[in-house]
């Protein structure tokens, strides 16, 4: 919407820490159970709950059993945000 | 986030018919069943679907029965967009 994509994303395993410092980034789960580890607390989202990590902020998800999340942030967002690394994903590819 | 705001609204019974001319508007359905008419056609989302309805169209959300939706839009969108009535809600009211 507007310049803004929503991208359905499976998460399993642990994700690489980063931070996205030009954007907030909104977590909401679909189905399964997702934990976001911050630098002094973590938190889980299970369906239906959603939470929005500020801009700047360093986080990690993982999920222990593979989820469904959606994600909203700006287009062309990079999903390992400053971090890089080899699980960073080619970004704008529709399917 | 950043300048959007993500909102569970309820809804049941018919809406009006307006659109929003600035804007893109997203429709999460939570629970239940929404249907969204356009001038032209009609569609019906179920729990986990979304739709986007983009800038200028006319629409006019109605549910039979009560359901939940997160609506994803810019701050300060007015929920009656052109068309004002008295189902015209006040904005930024935090609960």
């Amino acid at each position: 919407m507007n310049d803004y994509q929503f991208r359905l994303v499976k998460v399993q395993g642990e994700f690489t820490w980063h931070s996205h410092p030009d954007t907030d980034e909104v977590f909401i789960v679909i189905s399964g159970y997702l934990q976001i580890e911050f630098r002094d607390s973590v938190i889980s989202l299970g369906p239906g709950e959603m939470t929005v990590v500020p801009k700047g902020v360093e986080h990690k998800p993982r999920a222990e059993q593979e989820c469904e999340v959606l994600l909203v942030e700006p287009r062309g967002v990079v999903n390992t945000g400053d971090t890089g690394g080899g699980l960073t994903a080619e970004n704008d590819i529709w399917i």
